[in-house]
C-alpha cells in the first residue's frame, strides 16, 4: 500500500497512528506530498478534490478521506477494534471524531488564511470565527472528557491528533484553559505510543 | 428525532434523502437553523464546532457530521442498504462520497468568500483554487460515472447532492463540460424521487 501524504498533515497522522495500532505500518510506503500548488497535480490524479491523505491499496484503488482510510485499515486486521460495531459506542466514537475533524478543519483554515493570502487580504472576523470553533470544541472536551476502556478508539485517536495539530501550528494556546484535557492527552500518549511516534517534524 | 439544519444545506439534504429512502422522514422533526452568526450559538450547544446538520436521537444524543448521521439512519432500518458492508463496495461508495463532500466543501468556501468577507478582501487565487477542486471532481465523474445496481447507495446520494448544490449556488456551470454526468443526475433523480423532493428552496 502507498500513503500519499505530508509529514505535517494531521489527517495523515490519524492514518499513521491507525496503521501502527493495527500492525500495518510496515506494509505502507509513505509518498510525501502536500497541498501546495506545485504538488497538487499528482494528488489530484488520485483524489480529484486534491486533498491528502490518499491510500493506494494493494489492488491499486485510491481510498480517502482519512475517516474512510482509517476504517479500511481497521477492517483489515481484527484487533484492536478502533471502529466499534453498530450501536451507541459507534455513533459516540464517530461523533467525537467529527468534532476532532472540525477542530482540524478550523485550524487548517487559520493556517491557510496566512499561507495563501497576502496580508492585506487577511480577515480578522473569519479568523475569529474559526478560532471560536476550536475554543468551543476544546471547552466541550474539557467538560466531557472522552474516556476509554481497553484500547482507545478512532474517536479518541482523532481528538488526540487534533490537539496535536493545535500544539504544532497554534502554539498550544488551547492548553491553559483546559487542564483536564491536557492530562487526558498525556494519558492518551502513554496508552498509544504510536501517537508520539507520529509527531510532526519540528518546523 | 430532531434534525438541526437549514433548508439550503447540501449536507442536510444528504440526511433528508437518506431519511426518506429509509422510511424515517416522518419520525424526524426539522429544526431550521443555519450557520449565520445569529443562529450559531444554538447549534454550538449540540455540536461544539457549530456545523449543521446535527441529529438529536430519540435518546437525546447529538450525532454528526452528515456521513455519521446517514450511516446511523441506515443502521436503523435494514432495507435498502445505503452503506455496503465491509469490502470493495463499501470503500468505493465511501470514497465517492468523499469526492462529493469535497465538491460541497469547495462550493461552500466559494459562497463563504463572498458572504463573510467585504469585497475588498476577496482573493481570486483562493477562489480559483476551490473552483479547480470542483472542476477536477466533475471531470473525474464524467470520465468515471458512478453506476449502480438496485438502489443507489450513499456514495451516489452524496454525488447527487453535491451536483444539486452546484446547480443551486453556482448556476449549474458544471453542466456544459459534463453531458454524461448531467444524464447520470437525471437518472439518479428518476431512481430516487426523494432527491427532487428535497431540492433547496428557490433563492
Amino acid at each position: 500500500m502507498q500513503l500519499l501524504s505530508s509529514p505535517a498533515s494531521p489527517y495523515a497522522r490519524k492514518v499513521r497512528v491507525t496503521a501502527r495500532l493495527k500492525g500495518l505500518a510496515g506494509q505502507i510506503e509513505e509518498v510525501p506530498n502536500d497541498a501546495t500548488n506545485a504538488a497538487a497535480q499528482s494528488i489530484a490524479a488520485k483524489n480529484p478534490v486534491a486533498k491528502i491523505p490518499v491510500l493506494i491499496t494493494g489492488d491499486g484503488n485510491a481510498i480517502h478521506d482519512s475517516h474512510v482510510i482509517c476504517e479500511y485499515l481497521d477492517a483489515q486486521v481484527s484487533s484492536p477494534v478502533l471502529f466499534p460495531g453498530e450501536g451507541p459506542a459507534r455513533w459516540d466514537a464517530l461523533t467525537n471524531a467529527s468534532i476532532g475533524d472540525g477542530i482540524i478543519d478550523a485550524a487548517i483554515l487559520l493556517v491557510y488564511e496566512k499561507r495563501f493570502r497576502p496580508e492585506n487580504l487577511w480577515h480578522q472576523e473569519w479568523m475569529d470565527r474559526q478560532q471560536a470553533k476550536i475554543d468551543g470544541a476544546v471547552a466541550h472536551f474539557e467538560a466531557n472528557l472522552p474516556e476509554w476502556q481497553g484500547t482507545p478508539n478512532y474517536g479518541h485517536l482523532t481528538v488526540a491528533c487534533a490537539l496535536g495539530y493545535l500544539d504544532f501550528r497554534h502554539q498550544g494556546k488551547w492548553r491553559p484553559s483546559a487542564p483536564k484535557l491536557v492530562d487526558w492527552l498525556e494519558r492518551y500518549a502513554k496508552a498509544v505510543p504510536a501517537f508520539g511516534e507520529t509527531a510532526p517534524p519540528a518546523a
